[in-house]
């Protein structure tokens, strides 16, 4: 099935507390396509400036992520985003953010995706997302991710948003600060009342938990031993995730439902296991099989 | 095998945002002894007042667990803990704390509980473990928990304990207090050139792992959705953990060791669901199974 991802693209300035890069491709799109490319073709749309690399571009091609929805602004410069990680690797601090040619992007979205079946919004302002979707027509699968900064600033049209979508991703403190509730599993019962059929909440270190009405699927996270950059590793999961749901054509039984979590999870972990996209580029799909075979062991009963 | 715990006996004052009990049973011996006696014979150490309830004896006879180790002193009062926890649920803050016949406890075992196979040192003074562990000869696998109060003011005895253990079970925020590391995986690592061959962690709402030096095994909690008193869910973990492992007559290879913090995870699940022993009263080892099942649906993949 045909996998559509809408979301910012960032080149990316990140300190941690032993190394530092600059100016490295970043952003929820390219995390998310590259993370679902290993499970399938994958649609990308999102805005860059003239200082875009045509390298970046031939990535994404020999990956099968089709780029014909990144819009380049001539005369623009591309999204940055500069943020330095705490001793923990946990927390981070936000040094800079320059929107550039994000701050006006209206989402077009090119005639052969409008009919995409699987619709990952990435992070984004929720209006541009609606702006995305109004564009689409028949979608099986619509999911958001979303963050505390929308949740925050633009709460009306994320509401508007959530109405629309089928499925909503987001770290336990944005799912607490959303809903107001203490706990988790209450908060994402509350946001089924908002909308989205089901919820999906991620919890870095401590794994994810996917909740609807009726089922409730809880995974740990890989336990990684080295973490250089965690920077995408939310987008990583939500690529793995909605990339092999979008390869199961449809299909949404549970173990499909836990096998996306676990896809997500193997992702993510060798995602923060580089800088950027370093780690990426050097594995394939059978390295994320051998992993999941390894998590297997060390999760599975 | 024979199972043997020797920890703290308490009458326990517990106010939740909802609730409050007053001198309800509690403490890691109790709560331990519960949980491990779904899976099969317990002999308990400690020390109790005059002000002991027959009906409590009674209640551990009827299911396994043996208390002639229980050692009530003339004249002398109950340990007692009082505590509030706050809306989280998750954080507690203790009100008062009196030792009474606790202050000077000295373990004296009975001669048929020196040979036991399998020992559980739980939360006490980790001096009063070593006067233990000196009764006892040739365990399999002996196990201790700790917290923070020992790490911080019995940090000598607390070395000396950890070099005769085989396992160290202990919470996420422990482990990083005792290594100084800020990741539990860095932190478990540490603590195995301590003394132990392996370390549980317990991450409470986020579940538990086990490393030792060439395995890792992590367990999600299992997703209850009541919570209506956290009051010993470590140590009914830690019970249902050491319960199965004991029941499995010293196997001790990967599949045994996930489901024993499998079923930690169960009977810590139920624990959590009523005040003190209220559920653990309500249930047998057959729900124990069945919540084993959902779980495996849950989480298992």
């Amino acid at each position: 099935m045909t996998l559509l991802v809408i979301g910012s693209v960032a080149y990316d300035t990140i300190e941690t507390p032993t190394a530092k890069r600059e100016n490295i491709l970043g952003g929820s799109a390219p995390y998310f396509s590259y993370a679902a490319s290993y499970f399938g073709p994958v649609q990308m749309v999102g805005v860059v400036g003239e200082d875009w690399l045509p390298e970046y571009t031939e990535m994404f091609a020999k990956n099968g992520v089709d780029t014909a929805g990144l819009e380049i602004v001539k005369g623009g410069k591309t999204f940055r985003w500069s943020g330095k990680y705490r001793e923990n690797m946990n927390d981070r601090d936000t040094l800079e953010t320059q929107l550039n040619v994000l701050g006006n992007f209206q989402p077009k979205l090119p005639e052969n995706y409008r009919r995409s079946q699987f619709v990952f919004l990435a992070n984004m302002a929720p209006s541009t997302g609606l702006t995305a979707l109004g564009q689409i027509q028949g979608a099986d699968l619509v999911v958001a991710d979303t963050m505390n900064l929308w949740i925050d600033t633009a709460r009306n049209d994320l509401d508007a948003l959530l109405k629309r979508v089928d499925g909503l991703v987001l770290n336990d403190s944005e799912a607490k600060m959303l809903t107001g509730e203490l706990h988790i599993t209450a908060a994402a019962r509350k946001i089924l009342t908002m909308g989205p059929k089901f919820v999906i909440v991620k919890k870095g270190e401590h794994g994810a938990m996917f909740i609807s009405e009726y089922e409730m699927y809880v995974v740990p996270a890989f336990p990684t031993e080295t973490v250089v950059d965690p920077t995408g590793a939310g987008d990583s999961f939500a690529g793995g995730m909605m990339g092999y749901l979008a390869s199961q054509r449809g299909n949404f039984d549970g173990e499909t439902i836990k096998n996306a979590l676990v896809y997500g999870t193997m992702t993510a972990s060798f995602c923060v296991e580089g800088f950027g996209f370093e780690r990426y580029t050097e594995i394939t799909r059978d390295d994320i099989e051998k992993r999941r075979e390894t998590f297997r062991k060390i999760a599975s009963f």
